[in-house]
């Protein structure tokens, strides 16, 4: 055996994540490595809560990233909430909405499914009837943005809705942070996950959450143990809550948490409300290439996510050549339909960094080059131009 | 609010982990960033597998990074094999001891502790007398280098009465791992689990396993579903396992990956032989230092792992005053004791890149300096000396 050291090839990500990072952040990721209890590792960690709570729009005191990828945030929700015999309700318009369901089963709870179309928002009426019919259920888990499909739901509403019937909220944001607009104070959102390889830039391995007081105050009363070690909050707050004093718990992932808090300085360099901007805008612009070539978008306009744009496949068309045509040729990853979606879509991601007027004409250039190139049937040659017309403005 | 981009002090990290960063590790890990289902990374993951195998000393097919630090790696082993019921035998004879019954118990089992104390060796002849009390046990889970205290205990030994009894093992590698001999199929391992930011000199965040056949038919016919969603292997090895084709469950840490290939490819370069053989030698040298001036180890010699060494603080010293002028004068750490060790010991870590002749020479004249600043009662002027006579052969 003799492996040599690896050297990837420079990929431009336009999937569901990740999508391209920052070179400051990979950069930052090199610093020479500290100690997880070292006292100026111990002050970049509080900067990164405060980062932390700037990107979520709250003052939750338990804002903290998770050192593990965005599917632990998720698993961090439930274990740390639900307890056994507790019923949720779980709304579903896509992969992430099953994930929830296997995550309250897995926790001891039971699951109350509200179904939406995959592409579609969550339904909020249909979400009301849940909860009237389910008057002992704790808890409403729903996406925010469905990375599956590229829907976004009305997550201000769902969490009023849930509110009136005395429902506590778990709300995925691991494709909205920082590329739509996300209030979790203003909403009163009560656990919120994220991840960090998608509008944020950043590498992935990191999972950011926060959590409102009263979701705090029934985390530090259950009246059974979280079944995780690594996820029980109770174990964690002790590295990572307040004070000065820092009880060990598990080794932080230093040198990404490195990458996150390079990125958080972006972020707040930038202005959030300038990056919901730029997101919007750079969708603008894909949009009009997409729809110039012919073809559609799966979601209806409304309830359409900037940062990731599902495009259905032209009939005819086998998708994984085209997305192995713009690996091989162009070093261009675009994403695969997920679940339900596979082979009937394409995710166009323009996240974080990887949103800007570079990308978009260059991913509609090799996509329109692509399917001309195979006669798909698309109207070719136009989708630059068309994209060009909304920057000019 | 306004944070600035964090430039961390470049420290000599000679503590229970992180150890120094190899600076070709931190180089490998800014490497442009591209998906987690590249064919690419799917190439650079199939190495991985193999560099680990090498590793381990294993050819377990189930040979992999959990995506997350070593307490996952911990959770992982014991939440795919213990079912509710389940009785496991547990050694203790540190914190991480303590930490196994946790993850016993939340998985649902029940724990049968055997209890040695903190400094020394697991003792074989009271595991014997655990089996042959609880012949229902299915599991032992003991450390095969306690962190905490600095103490080897016999893998080889333990895991043969385990067979004897009919028990699976679950081994705490986290130190061990290319700092001490560790022979997962000659020793007859079955699930075994240890961490990167230790005798790998690689970041932290990630943590090896590798699962014998008969550990992982275990997992495969459980009659209960795994409670953690992450952390089931079940599902884990849809993207780990072998095979070209790979199933999305979470997204991997890239950059961190690329980490540890990179620390993996060190590891093949030199030989894991030539790396006992290293940590041993510049265990030498310190120690002969640290005893010339006339300190103590906790641990007694044969039971005394190379790679960790805890120290007996000096009476009339405070332990914190000296890791805290260590650390600001010479930007050196060292650990504090854990648990039932905090102020009594600390901790001289000389693991993976950090176990060389310039550290330990740097350390002891660090040490010895500060100790006779304070006045303490040791012999002052000597333990530089010592240890280049050590080196001098």
């Amino acid at each position: 055996m003799s492996i040599q050291s690896f050297h990837p090839p420079v990929r431009t990500l336009m999937g569901p994540g990740p999508s391209d990072v920052n070179p400051r952040i990979l950069e930052a990721m090199s610093r020479p490595t500290i100690g997880h209890l070292d006292p100026v590792f111990v002050g970049m960690m509080e900067e990164m809560k405060e980062l932390l709570r700037y990107a979520f729009q709250t003052s939750n005191q338990l804002t903290m990233p998770v050192s593990a990828p965005g599917s632990t945030g998720m698993e961090t929700c439930f274990v740390n909430l639900v307890e056994p015999g507790d019923k949720v309700v779980v709304c579903q318009n896509g992969v992430f909405g099953g994930r929830m369901k296997e995550n309250v089963e897995r926790s001891g709870g039971t699951a109350v499914m509200v179904q939406d179309n995959w592409g579609r928002a969550v339904d909020v009426n249909k979400v009301e009837e849940a909860l009237k019919a389910n008057p002992d259920a704790r808890i409403l888990a729903f996406v925010h943005a469905e990375t599956s499909t590229g829907a976004i739901s009305d997550a201000r509403v769902l969490a009023e809705v849930a509110r009136k019937h005395d429902c506590l909220t778990i709300v995925d944001t691991v494709t909205s942070l920082a590329g739509s607009p996300l209030m979790v104070d203003d909403w009163q959102l009560d656990a919120v996950y994220s991840g960090t390889q998608k509008c944020l830039s950043c590498v992935p391995g990191l999972s950011p959450v926060t959590f409102s007081q009263k979701a705090l105050d029934v985390v530090t009363s259950r009246k059974t143990t979280v079944q995780s070690w690594f996820m029980d909050l109770n174990l964690v707050l002790g590295y990572w809550g307040g004070g000065g004093k820092r009880a060990y718990h598990h080794t932080a992932p230093i040198n990404t948490l490195y990458a996150l808090h390079e990125a958080l300085v972006i972020l707040q360099e930038e202005g959030i409300e300038n990056s919901w901007t730029r997101h919007k805008k750079n969708h603008d612009a894909l949009k009009a290439g997409i729809e110039a070539m012919g073809l559609k978008f799966v979601v209806p306009e409304g309830e359409r996510l900037p940062q990731l744009n599902a495009v259905s496949i032209p009939s005819g068309v086998d998708e994984a050549v085209v997305r192995s045509a713009l690996l091989s040729e162009y070093n261009l990853e675009i994403g695969a339909g997920l679940g339900a979606m596979a082979g009937k879509i394409w995710r166009i991601g323009l996240m974080g960094y990887a949103s800007n007027q570079t990308n978009v004409l260059f991913c509609l250039g090799a996509l329109d080059a692509v399917l001309s190139g195979m006669k798909a049937p698309i109207s070719s040659g136009v989708a630059v131009d068309a994209a060009r017309a909304v920057y000019a403005g």
